[in-house]
């Protein structure tokens, strides 16, 4: 009997990689990974030199990725057929085999590997190993801690209407903002409008070696889908 | 010139811990740690077995924890006057050494040693490592994703008000609660009022061998002050 483990990799530099994760990506034989069609992979460039020479691939390349809108339900057939058959692929495989599935920061924190994890457990043994978020690496990176004493930390997506997102920043301590790509004008505008800007940081690659850190209000006007926004708590220090 | 690392330890499995904390960990020459006097301390516990013998200890004991509330400027004080001087020290160490300080989860979110961060940053050169939060080591542990697609992440202290409490929790898809202890049966309370308690779980010692995960409703009344509350998000999933 084999089974399925995705491990998360961390932020993206391989040095924050656990060490159960890094001796799981070179004892690999099988491993798997999303994947843009045409790209390398996010998480197949962390473990760059790192696999064994020996071990079998396995690029699931997602079918759409911003192509067709997340509301159409075109979106959700295509994107639902995708990971079933993955699901059933590599649940075939762990009838005798053990897989590792590659995730970048955390998998159980806004993961795609989630789709796969609830198909996959009614069919074999599946774990999954936790990993250092791409948050942290963005907070660590600005050089302040994002909370202090009894602060509420709030986590949203930029994909959110602008007046949520107003409401959201005007009522939390601290803030982290995901997935903001092109809707880093709106996530200014509402930052603005809560009065919070001045106080917004913007981190592009995070703990990688292009890593960029902005105050929002300087950032470029295109930045990558993954860059992360922060506003660091203020409360209670002795 | 030496400086001063802190390395997140991630939430308590060795395992867990980066490759970069590791090789930090069993390297040192100088470790410092936060303790509650007449213990080991959790960071401690975290590493036994894994220091050089010859590296030299440096428990940082708390003056205080419970016996005076963060609310009484005596406590403000005392807590002020302890990372002072142990600011002070580290930084005069610094001066010739590299000094390790061991810290449980990610440092800068909700930790100690952000204390002695604003106060060393002044005097030497610092660094800081990310780990895994205690969190998402919670999380991973009851075997479900905490946010998918778009969902709110809110992230709460128990010590709050309960009204603010019920407010945040009906405001939020997915929760974290940190810091329960004694404010358990609060957290329930709220969580019953905001029509959430079925769906609340609690994780005490989360990674660790000791580790135990509840329905919330149905927790021991005594769960530790490091304990974590968490209610799943339920958003998008193809």
């Amino acid at each position: 009997m084999g089974r399925v483990i995705c491990a998360g990799l961390g932020p993206g530099d391989p040095e924050l990689m656990s060490v159960r994760a890094d001796r799981l990506v070179r004892s690999t034989a099988h491993v798997a990974y999303f994947r843009k069609s045409g790209y390398e992979g996010q998480a197949r460039k962390i473990v760059a030199g790192m696999l064994n020479p020996h071990a079998i691939e396995y690029p699931m390349e997602y079918p759409v990725t911003t192509e067709i809108p997340f509301i159409d339900p075109e979106y959700n057939r295509v994107m639902a057929a995708f990971y079933e058959t993955w699901a059933e692929r590599l649940a075939r495989l762990a009838e005798t085999e053990e897989i590792l599935v590659l995730c970048e920061g955390d998998p159980f924190f806004y993961g795609s590997f989630m789709h796969l994890y609830v198909r996959l457990r009614k069919r074999c043994q599946v774990e999954v190993v936790p990993g250092i978020t791409g948050m942290s690496g963005c907070w660590t990176a600005t050089g302040e801690p994002i909370t202090w004493g009894d602060d509420v930390l709030t986590i949203v997506t930029a994909t959110m209407p602008e007046e949520e997102l107003v409401r959201r920043i005007r009522d939390t301590d601290a803030l982290v903002v995901m997935k903001i790509g092109r809707n880093l004008e709106k996530l200014k505008r509402a930052l603005t409008a809560a009065g919070r800007l001045d106080s917004a940081w913007l981190v592009e690659h995070g703990t990688m070696p292009d890593q960029r850190v902005h105050r929002l209000a300087e950032a470029p006007s295109r930045v990558p889908y993954f860059s992360i926004a922060v506003v660091h708590g203020q409360g209670r220090r002795p």
